[in-house]
């Protein structure tokens, strides 16, 4: 890369798990030629999960994300934009749902797991591998293992022929100080390897960004953000202040900029609700999933007192 | 101070500046018992602004936030939530409006002063002084400063009394990483006085939170935060986000929640608006004064490019 920073733009992904997938086509493109004009490394195109699990009726396309309709947005496929998918451990039938690389256009799956599922994402790893793609491992909920279980899994890993391994703060619940020091971990383990450290962070403490920048001057390469943070509960690092950060780095922040004044600020308006409130930080400082603050955010229902009580902080 | 911290409320003072300081009286009162619930260490009652600089029909009380004002909520005064009143540079008439301290709620004045200012600064803060009261320096727009002017200020200012010298980060331009450097600098030139470090931050790039942990952890130990954030333009760090940080330290979140909770999200909701969006964050990367971003969320009026063009960006 010229910049030595690979910048993956995740908002249908994460984004996604805020209004189930279901974005309208002409978002889908406009985020796209964005991307393409900001000149964005990755454009990440939702979920390959498996129709078996999730219901196409409920879901809208980008949860399940085939190669047909990727194919429909990105035509020929002439920018250097490439193009990932995210597939979960346990949610994606990747032997059926997984073909041959020669015809997709995809480039990178991104391979989603718990640490206790760490097995089965290493036959998902190797087998698409196998297939022809590039491939990247992404530890969620981080926070919730401590250092043996992460030089464990990062020693497990490491034998791969993965792009990069992805610290994962689901739950928002890391400080700029954990997310240094384990990001000086990851860079330690793999020194030995071609394989890169990745940051992707949640935005429960308003932290997301403060972390994502601690995590790349700790060595961190490949950094996730998403449009307005758009993303699950609290939502994740602001694609715009990360390219406002990234000074001299090729990047262009004005095509972002009007994407999120022309398209995210009216999704807000539409009933589309993400972004840090009082539940999302407690759910961070109390290290869990956001579940209980994403519906408590829908109802406002809850008294603090209540909510403090539920989460058991 | 047990926890070694000073903890200041300035929600009244830079909250003000979104609503012209017209706060009703059960907002302060309620605020006040929150405060003290949670084991603040100081509640700022606004500005003690000029009334022939600033009109009192134009500006509720907290702009000018007489003694008398101040009795009113405070009663007694028998908690150990301690007082601080903002003095400006050039718009206080301190001379006329600060009397002796013997017969004053008032425990702390902070001067706020531009560094080209800091000469009328220091009469201010000698008088203030010799009046009875606390003092501490905020040298405000500090990102606008080099290393030079910086050592060159406090070198003149750690001859005086003072309690404490803020770094201001009024536009919100500044990253972590110069937070630290600039707290680490203030430290060392401090280091043979009683003064103690300050920090006030500004949330442009959402950094008001992450840069003020990172000047604690650099060193700084007056610390100011606001509830919900609420200040000019992109506001400051959230006080819950603060004291959720500050495990083990003896302060209690929940009154500071459930005053969020009862009242500033119904303060949003009447039109008051403060907070992150991509004006604030682009005069924070310009490091400008917040007030085109200010003026543009307002009207909304204003496209990206022609904005950025404005701003010189």
């Amino acid at each position: 890369m010229e910049t030595g920073k690979v910048i993956l733009d995740a908002t249908l992904r994460d984004g996604g798990l805020v209004n189930n997938h279901n974005f309208d086509d002409s978002f889908v493109k406009s985020l796209y030629e964005a991307n393409i004009a900001s000149g964005i490394d990755y454009m990440e195109f939702g979920y390959r999960a498996d129709p078996s699990v999730f219901s196409r009726s409920e879901y809208g396309k980008w949860k399940f994300s085939t190669d047909e309709d990727i194919w429909n947005v990105v035509g020929q496929k002439q920018s250097r934009l490439k193009v990932s998918v995210m597939a979960d451990v346990g949610r994606c039938n990747y032997k059926r749902d997984i073909a041959d690389k020669s015809n997709s256009p995809v480039d990178l799956f991104r391979v989603a797991t718990y640490i206790d599922q760490l097995q089965e994402a290493i036959q998902m790893i190797e087998y698409i591998y196998q297939r022809g793609y590039k491939v990247t491992c992404n530890i969620m909920a981080i926070s919730k293992c401590d250092e043996k279980q992460r030089r464990a899994a990062v020693t497990m890993l490491k034998k791969l022929p993965l792009e990069a391994i992805y610290i994962v703060d689901s739950y928002g619940a890391l400080y700029p100080s954990d997310i240094r020091n384990i990001t000086l971990e990851y860079m330690e383990s793999l020194a030995d390897t071609e394989i890169n450290v990745g940051i992707h962070a949640h935005n429960n403490q308003q932290l997301a960004f403060a972390n994502t920048i601690e995590s790349i001057q700790s060595g961190a390469s490949w950094i996730d953000a998403t449009a307005a943070g758009m993303g699950r509960g609290a939502g994740n690092c602001f694609m715009e202040l990360l390219i406002g950060y990234l000074k001299n780095c090729n990047y262009d922040i004005v095509p972002i900029l009007e994407f999120v004044n022309s398209k995210m600020d009216s999704l807000k308006k539409n009933d589309m609700v993400w972004g840090y409130n009082s539940y999302y930080m407690l759910t961070g400082l109390a290290n869990v999933h956001p579940r209980s603050a994403i519906s408590a955010t829908r109802g406002y229902e809850k008294t603090i007192k209540s909510f403090l009580e539920e989460i058991s902080y």
